[in-house]
């Protein structure tokens, strides 16, 4: 494993500047410190970005691709509504873990369904900043 | 944190016996000795249980709230319908992370909608036995 | 009138255990001892039972068939999701006043279908243990 | 207490007069008889009306609340198609108590959704006449 | 038969007077003249109403019931959202032959579902005011 | 106009053979006397024809837009699941008045949506075998 | 523009009077008051009417109709279920300006369907009494 | 074959005890007694069982799953609602015909779907006690 | 019984021919020969007919009627699309065991409701050509 | 490939002849001609064909699985509602292409779900006449 | 107040340039210059943006949020399909005027529902670029 | 016709590189080459681009329209999500023909729908990189 690519997807760079009460005072930063921790531990390199387009995300996703490199997927709210990512994770061949920073089950009807579930390895959601650590760690699990 | 309860629900007796070749050879026992290893090293108690009786789980959920353990609860089949099992959760006040074997996303729909995750802390799905593992872990995150 | 048989479902075993603030301090045995009395007044027997199983709703709404007596039904969550319950009803010929604590119709959508309503005399909802009360009085209304 | 205003809707003044076979012979002024006997006993005021026009039950329903009168409320048909009604509950303020004669959850599926419920605070169906003596004795239960 | 009421729902006042182009330049009271003149020939009363009211097209059904007379009903928009209509047919026990102007079906799907046809004699719609002619031949057939 | 073709379809030619309490005894040969004693009154040729084929509608339905004749159409079953027969009243330009002998909006769900009524002038349904000549009169009706 | 009819629907008699905390204390008097005196210095009449009943609504907008003045229209509720109220617009020919104090789309599924917005110029919602004096610009805007 | 396995779902206890006139007189041990008879011939062991419980019914769906027995199921309201039993089949690798008494698509629309239905080899429903015995048949057949 | 007629619709006549590898070796012809053998053992005629048209199926269904004969229905895909073969069975009053070759159930959704089934006397599916073999033992059951 | 099957559903003979502002004035034989000649300049017979008969349409496919002939199939309004149709396809293991003169996505939305579609190698919509060119140059792709 | 922030959507770029007898000569300039002068006006700046790309307009939202400026949106077609500019509103705590130039509800069904609508303070459609002026008045209505 | 422009969405550009089994070998590149053939055969300019950017695909196909070029466009998954896209092509007023490589009919069911075909000219799909050179053949048909 060369290196894990975290992309976060639209409003996540919000986090952790308003609503503190709310989402906690941890910010996209203090998440990627993190991760920058465990794959320093673990030996890879860390690809960390954040973008509000869709577009890029899908880059992303088949740049990983190229890469034959794991990605922790936060697609925020293109989660929902994207068929384009679900193609991409398909056709780059890419492991996907998608995390969710809130429980999306307990929230609003339409986020609901994931257009990205079908085509990930994985769901985690739902334990805050932990979620992205967790997907880390089910990176390194059999 | 006196103990973790692991409630596991109908048919998932089964793992490991039947049809290895896709859901592999580790059986339930195999997940509890497991867990068994990571609650010692934590000085945790485990309580380990399985069940095709949904009137179980509603009792063992509750008596973990009464225990205030956190619940670990894979509920199989009745995650799709056992309304019983979000009211239990409710009514006692248990933590509880809902964990499933495999990607129920990527199954039949009557899979894709869990009357337990509004009421779940987070959700772990599709990493096979280490999705007990990591829920464990999310358990110690804070 | 031989006897009067009082069924609840799951989870109302925890009725004033616990949210107080929420369900009111009344338990499931101060409903049973008021109704005890108002049996005692009539001079008719109390079977007053609960559980989380299915399955023992379904037998002892049998029983109560068997032994003539009118059922008292609160089913709790297997209200939105037996037909078993509606089975048994009708094949045990048996009166039924289907009772809710609360006014389910201002709740979760899923809570807005009964599966028992068509089988029974009739439904009342909203009123706390009142609604006992008032459901043991409807049996004596012509 | 000052009074309890009774407020029924569309084509309740048909009652006993037609197919007294299927809705007994009981009439609306029956019924307002034994209330009115009720209301005595209690020391409180009766107002008893009915309408076909569905502005004139939200009128009333707004003159309770102005008097601060509860509602013994039967909007026959009205109930699975007004909005105006359910604002009018909500609007004034108001402690309605829903009842119907029929057991509306057994008759057709355009009978089985209520817009008055998630606004009253109870609710009374399928006891014939008895469904109002019912919602009156609800009125007085704590 | 002692008179055939005719009842027209709401805005059925604007026919003729506004947008001729499209409706023809035939008037409610054009129609009324017609049908007057049928039932002279008959020997039979003509009742011949209009109301943008809902409630008033209750009234004059169930006064059509007290005198034993059928009606033509020309419900307009309340075809489409009134169970009021439906249950006052239904608890009146008047024959109803509902008509309507143009073809419905071929309009907004929104008037494509009637109230009132399940408890109307026959359906007569899509002949401008020959709707009218032909449902009071229908009266007359066996 | 040369002539009125009435088209039956699937399942008519058994009327008034079976289960004359229910359909009457009338049966279509009766009604085709009735509609040529009605025709040669008129001094119009009457076409009246019965089969189970849909492909047999359709081809009489074109037959008579080549005719230049208007049609009364029967379509039984047919009329709920036939978009063959709309694209051929619309593709023969051909006046169609529907009819059916029961009220089928009183009936099965599956029978409360006709393909056919958009594409005809008006429709008639629920006076038995007056229908037909009740349809007849429409077609003279300015 | 001979006069601006303001015409409000169900419960908008209740506005300001009870729960001002929430719909704050403006009543319909002083948005009433507020349009009297922009109608003043434009020099056009203000005619402006509150109805509990779908029927007073209907007639005043064929009122304003054969007048030839435009409406603001707040229909309350029956803008969810009302039918007559679009056929009025449509059939009277009115320019409606439909007016929402509250952003209905933040609130229940069933006020987020509207009847009679496709039959209106446009719609302002959400700005409280203020919706009422944007709609009068909106008038006198090209 | 070492055994045939019946096993019987909620309320099928009632069987031939209550509304003879309906169901018949036939009771569960006259269908028991048909069955032995015919194991006997076949020189096979017959295990027949009934309980109200889902979760008795997913045990002995996976007893017959280590037994290597074909099972002959009649899951009664289990049938449309529960998921357990189609994993069971499914985990448990067994034979299953599934059978119903009576013929369920002509009964409500709750009925019209099974889960288990997928899972089985085949379905036989609307022949009353001989459903069974086609079952039994069904299992001889290649 | 004079004759039990066996009806087979759209593209059975396929069987055997095409992917034997799927279907089987069986042919049509070979399940006739089958019935055939069946019915002489009975004394009883067999009539045996394949059609790929709707209107055949309806033809023949009526013909069974007035011979007072039983008949087996596979009636292929038009299982799924066709009220005229319901109204057929209901009109003809003709006894049907509708079977299929596959278990319907497990296939398509949009084969998963029958328009004959609630016509039917009883549903046989999922047994190959044996599924007939069953049907005709069925109509020798009581 | 020894043949090409051209195969046209119901109403495709109206083609030219009426409404040649809206269809255009080639007629199906226009089409049928520029075939022929696409055919002769390949050397490949062509079999062209129409029919209102939804069972024609059967038994010409598999004539044409029969003859190893691909298949251009224009169903007409048969594409919307036959399911024997996709059996025949699949059955006869014959390559269709699907062809629309019309643009079928922009019009009614019964006309916006194809049965065909998934058993057809491709589809071409919306180019008129020149639709079934371009199916015959798809046959001669790779 | 220190600026106000117009953000355009997908295709408002075409404004006024094509199909001008629907959609009027004025272009987004025009626009952007008449609000150039209110704001001018009050005193306040003006930030006029538009883009086809869903992830500019989130991160402009955002920026307004940042600035700490209400914003006057026209999401265009992402206004019935953007998640995540529901997100960004709520994310950055900003106050969004709803525009539409175009009544929408009077449109194609899919442009009815806003998933904009229930994070905007308000919305005003059908106006023409009076919407956007409206808006603007909006902005300083308390 | 200056120019042809072939606009690529999504993932498009994995064309070939990845599971060359299934999609084949060919790439979008040796789709250009062979389409840039055809344009010089035609003496016509080709414009070709791929993006995952869904605001570049309405950008260019606004620019497309400024030109007035046709274009031949496969939005890959933004077919069945992009209102933007729908928009583009109506406001720009240019002649689409929409391509798929693969029969989406026959896939996933959120495949099925098509924002962009209402808009588009006509639709090839199925055909592989041989839709493009039928789409560029259609462009050159009457």
């Amino acid at each position: 494993m060369p290196a894990v690519h975290v992309i976060n997807g639209p409003n996540l760079n919000l986090l952790g500047v308003r609503e503190p009460s709310i989402y906690g005072t941890a910010t996209l930063d203090d998440i990627k410190t993190r991760l920058a921790e465990l794959c320093a531990a673990r030996g890879v390199d860390l690809v960390f970005r954040q973008s509000n387009h869709e577009g890029d995300l899908v880059d992303w996703i088949q740049e990983a691709g190229r890469a034959g490199a794991p990605v922790i997927l936060n697609a925020g709210a293109y989660t929902h509504t994207s068929i384009a990512l679900y193609d991409a994770i398909k056709g780059a061949g890419v492991t996907v873990v998608e995390v969710h920073l809130s429980n999306v089950h307990a929230r609003e009807s339409f986020r609901q369904h994931s257009f990205i579930s079908p085509a990930a390895r994985g769901v985690i959601a739902g334990f805050g900043p932990a979620s992205y650590v967790l997907a880390f760690a089910a990176l390194f699990e059999k």
